[in-house]
């Protein structure tokens, strides 16, 4: 029997998700895995379907494991609850047949960046966005979108240490809202690279401040040259939002809660 | 020479504000204190508006001290800030004279408590509201405003241990807003006794999933009976918000991060 667990969680006290040799106990993938093989009452291991990075959050994380034990759903999600640090949390639960797997079932991803955009930086929302003191040009980082949208070869943006086999890469959708003084940048793709979301919003500020034009970023593309994007903004910002996967899973999403939407 | 200080922090990981002999440097208090007097070059001590309790947050505490040493206003401030912790942010200075004191001088003081209102509990927004799982009818909650604003002996939602002189208040204004899954209440009064705000939600809270009428609070402040009011809300999801003044003193507010308004 395979099932898929959506999961929320604080990323700003752990290694990321994926289980380390060094900080074993500092990831998310440990926890999880303790907390499920307690409630299955064997040793269980998981898939998940982005491997998110030292420090960044996630909204909804989809993991997927296989085991022969029956529980109700109920006692799976509230059973393995009990068992998770309070940043860590299951908000849903999925049957799924075997062909199922979070990764590679995969249509698409949607990650998110928020950014405080103000003067002084926010002691209540230091975990949780970029602060960003420079006024932001909300409308000189719409104008790069054109470039960044469709399938493109994103090796500029990708980070030493990438295990992707290829680094052409669709971008779907970009979004980006102002709220007050938090900027939403929302980039929707089939797979991302390693640190490229980080690497994009580097860029996008670069742009808003006038560093670049807009266009700079048609330019950097091409050039494929990774030494080029400028600087990498922290993981506090950075939120993985949701996975799309074909409809015949029935993979569905809880609200958002309202504070960061 | 007076000068007067804007304060916000997280209050998760500290003892409240005031110094306390067991958890000195676990207070707000100890770290300002400590800061204000590098920059100073000399001893320090500081008198607040609100003595917030332990996890108790703020966006604008409000403080005020003497000194003769002369700094422009951004050293102060940036000084300041050098030397303290990531959850704690001098925001705003103002000069104010001798006749200015932070809590005498105070008309009123605004808290805000913030519930989650949803099934599940969240692990990103856990030590900024108190999840609440039962819906909350909010006109309900509205009903009971009537009761609560005025002079009244709030001798009922008063702790043990306040050392206040006269439980006789007046609530000015209660504002109770839904926005999403999220529930906001703002508090203004001349001044709170002892975790009046947090019994005062938790009475709102028991109205509002049908335990009591909303009349009960008018029953319940007559009969000055501290025993009756109910269970204590969490402190995760209160801010301190703002205190006013004399607007001579010329005491302004920057404006609040998107997220938590």
């Amino acid at each position: 029997m395979r099932l898929a667990l959506s999961i929320e969680y604080k990323g700003t006290h752990y290694y990321g998700w994926q289980i380390q040799n060094h900080h074993k106990k500092k990831t998310i993938q440990y926890h999880i895995e303790q907390a499920i093989s307690k409630v299955a009452n064997e040793n269980i291991s998981t898939i998940c379907a982005g491997r998110t990075d030292t420090g960044v959050h996630a909204f909804s994380q989809i993991i997927h494991f296989d085991t022969i034990k029956r529980r109700t759903d109920y006692k799976w999600v509230t059973g393995i609850n009990t068992y998770l640090p309070e940043d860590i949390l299951v908000n849903n639960i999925f049957h799924v047949d075997d062909t199922f797997h979070s990764r590679y079932s995969a249509l698409n991803r949607t990650y998110r960046y928020i950014i405080l955009n103000q003067q002084h930086s926010s002691p209540l929302l230091h975990d949780n966005v970029l602060h960003y003191k420079d006024y932001i040009d909300v409308d000189r980082m719409r104008n790069s979108i054109q470039y960044l949208e469709g399938q493109h070869d994103f090796s500029c943006f990708q980070a030493s240490g990438c295990s992707a086999k290829s680094s052409i890469k669709v971008i779907n959708k970009i979004i980006i809202r102002k709220v007050k003084n938090l900027i939403y940048i929302d980039i929707k793709a089939n797979s991302f690279l390693y640190h490229m979301v980080r690497n994009i919003v580097g860029c996008l500020l670069d742009i808003s401040i006038k560093k670049h034009k807009p266009k700079y970023i048609k330019d950097l593309i091409l050039s494929k040259d990774r030494t080029k994007a400028g600087k990498m903004v922290l993981s506090s910002g950075l939120y993985l939002m949701r996975i799309d996967y074909p409809k015949k899973y029935n993979i569905k999403y809880k609200k958002i809660s309202g504070l960061f939407n």
